[in-house]
């Protein structure tokens, strides 16, 4: 069996993960609507021989326009630009199960796979955000009864991403047969949320089902991911605290007939690099001295769901509980990180604003890769998702100095050995559930 | 005052219009899902000059699939991934108000339009299938009240475009003021069909608004395409249909203070070209030998709702109406083709194998320029939507060979004057309706 090694996961943000990174005199801000700056970005993560990259979502202008850089493009509009420039790079796109259909988001998903020849990743979320309801005309469902609707929702869009068998197209010119409607197959899906009759209107793309990924770490959030992800990226503080996470969800597998392996868990780390650690820090400074509290008060309300002023800076987080029907894993790591280090809000904030919960590591190339390396060897991570604080930068710094250090050490891939996201991730290509049952049962009706 | 000048949109569908052009030897069926097959079209037209590429598009597998080549991308990811590597085409993407949410909708386009620097456009249509429907879990709703919805999904669309004016995004890095929040806006949409709150999570792209396109020339659809349109696609099988459809439609503009030259009109015509009047025949004639009357059957069907059988073919069409919840005009087209030349299902079926009731040219480059050229003289047409039988051949042979006949006559452009797709069109970029009345009423509210 060859070595165990790291996958590393790009999570692009604007012109950064840091909530100030706008200010900075290394960034530019009238970039984060342009396909340019994304095109350069995906460019330099695979020049590091990186799995993917991904962007996260949001239905609804959250957090305070006034004090950051928000309104990025839509992501599967994004990524799809990026898939035309673009050859190994998997390209992991946010859709929330909330407030879609499942037959747009097979056929997006599906189309972006082709299209990319097998890069498609799909990052399940269930949308926590009260302002995101608001939006699509209802008010937010309720914490349960948006897993409920997900899991729902993953069974419409796998089966119609099976509903081509991947021998349907047979391409007979001189028989006139395009393709064997035996192997079309009609899902006749009829559920509590979804009724779709199928099949889907494209046929099985390069990775069967696109890579499915999931970011939620509330209970119903691990179960989810358990019986679904192939992937999860987590926001963990502490060894600890990944070790257990990591523990806890591998350990749910065998109860969905599934292997450890069949799931890669990627924890956030948002590295602030510097040739040496005090270069680092200075950057780091340079970033918390550009931070607006009003920001981060608003950010924290919208994350969270725990409102308070500016006159509430420099007291202690009041005692608001864990409970919420938003983001719970979110809440807790907030409420939690607060009371373990005696945290004032403003302290507390400041601690946010660099990665909104994921842990923060500034110091070398040398520094990050032994945290890296730490965290693999130790129960914690498969891999990391790596949210540079600053954008293009950040980015290229990751890729030029901690990416080689990881290679050395025998950790990290020196080449791309596959042609797809799946293979990137040493995942398997899933068969169609309708090709053993074929014909009679499921076939497609066509009018003749 | 410049000389009026055409409008050249290339309808770009799989391997060629032609229901049998999958079967020809000079395309390649298994291009169908390939990015580069596309790119390839987009820049061969990009090299024409022409205004747009347009793909259409259906939320169900609609048509007999075992006898031709379906299953192409969804239009906006694909065009996405043409943004990317195109410069001046325009890319017209078919979305369905039907089977969506405007917040989606206005979103993506304006994210198209920011990722091609200004060149998206929307083709608004109600989704006439029945098929469609079943994979949304409802019955097709009836067809007055499916433009009811798509009126109220454009007032939507375009307020949440509108809802970022344009000087909205400041970027002041030393002030910390990313954005004026006093304008952008909420819209606060209550409706019969939508309740939005808004703002758009992006800001006011390019063109302010994505091109609106139009194509359903129902009585219903002509209204709506003079309140909204500003291009408008039609199937028109003679001059006289022609005029009579472009008068009525340029006649009705000014109930909704438009004037005549705010709506491009263009007809469908698939050229099908050869060097001699010979050549065009035979290659005519290649592909109606090609044809499969079970496909045109089930295409007959889909399309207009006629159900027929091969036992009908050698008959006339019976007497079936034109009424339908179905797609109105498209079923009257069909009727009156057959009636007024007398024609039997089997010699129908052969008229609308090259395009689905759109018009056939077959002919020199000269003789389609002609054609092209009385339309446009007279009173029919701004500009054609082109429909080449066989692609990339077809297109490639109107970009050489016509478009240089259509420069020489002094009725096409050599080079392109402007940068986004309305520039192509001579069309204006609209102001938000916010601009005016700016602060006060619609503000944004952000938590503080
Ligand atoms: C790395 C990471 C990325 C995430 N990205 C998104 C996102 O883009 N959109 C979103 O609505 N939620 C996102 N989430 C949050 C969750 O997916 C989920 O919607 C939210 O946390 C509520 O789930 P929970 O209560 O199970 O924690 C992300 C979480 C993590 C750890
Ligand atoms: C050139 C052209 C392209 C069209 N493309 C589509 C399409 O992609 N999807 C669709 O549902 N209808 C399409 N239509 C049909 C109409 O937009 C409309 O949905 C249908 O004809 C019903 O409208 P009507 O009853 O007003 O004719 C197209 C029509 C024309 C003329």
């Amino acid at each position: 069996m060859s070595p165990r090694t790291l996958h590393l996961n790009a999570f692009l943000m604007g012109v950064g993960h840091h909530e100030a990174a706008w200010r900075h005199p290394r960034t530019d801000p009238a970039l984060i609507t342009d396909v340019r700056h994304y095109r350069r970005l995906a460019e330099i993560a695979e020049r590091g021989r990186l799995d993917s990259v991904f962007f996260a979502d949001g239905l609804a202008l959250q957090g305070d326009v006034r004090h950051n850089a928000l309104g990025t493009p839509e992501p599967l509009t994004l990524l799809a630009a990026l898939a035309a420039v673009t050859e190994h790079i998997g390209l992991i796109a946010t859709v929330s199960t909330t407030y879609n259909e499942p037959f747009h988001v097979a056929r997006k998903f599906a189309s972006l796979d082709h299209i990319s020849g097998g890069r498609a990743g799909w990052n399940i979320v269930t949308s926590a955000g009260e302002a995101e309801a608001h939006n699509f005309g209802i008010e937010r469902p309720a914490h349960a009864a948006r897993y409920q609707r997900a899991t729902e929702f993953l069974d419409v869009v796998t089966k119609l991403w099976d509903s081509w068998e991947d021998d349907a197209v047979l391409r007979d010119r001189n028989g006139g047969r395009y393709a064997d409607s035996g192997k079309i197959h009609a899902i006749r899906h009829a559920g509590d949320h979804f009724g779709v009759t199928g099949p889907l209107n494209i046929s099985r793309s390069p990775q069967g089902h696109p890579l499915l990924v999931q970011a939620g770490s509330s209970q119903d959030g691990i179960e989810f991911a358990a019986r679904h992800a192939e992937a999860v990226f987590t926001a963990q503080q502490t060894l600890e605290d990944g070790q257990e996470f990591y523990a806890d969800l591998k350990g749910r597998l065998a109860r969905y007939g599934r292997r450890p392996e069949q799931v890669v868990v990627l924890p956030g780390i948002s590295p602030i690099i510097g040739s040496t650690e005090r270069e680092a820090l200075r950057l780091e400074k340079e970033l918390e001295d550009l931070i607006i509290p009003a920001y981060g008060l608003a950010q924290l309300s919208q994350m969270t769901g725990i409102h308070l002023g500016e006159d509430d800076l420099d007291g202690p987080l009041p005692d608001v509980g864990v409970e919420t029907e938003g983001a719970q894993s979110r809440r807790r790591l907030v409420v939690e990180l607060a009371r373990r280090e005696g945290l004032t809000v403003r302290q507390l904030l400041g601690r946010l604003a660099g990665g909104r919960g994921h842990r923060v590591v500034a110091g070398t190339p040398e520094q990050i890769a032994d945290q890296i390396q730490l965290w693999f060897e130790n129960g914690a991570a498969d891999g990391f998702n790596i949210m540079p604080p600053i954008l293009p930068d950040g980015l290229a710094d990751f890729v030029d100095h901690v990416v080689p250090e990881l290679q050395v050490r025998g950790l990290f891939r020196t080449e791309y050995t596959g042609r797809t996201l799946r293979e990137n991730y040493g995942l398997d290509r899933p068969a169609s559930r309708f090709a053993a049952t074929s014909g009679e049962r499921h076939d497609l009706v066509v009018a003749s």
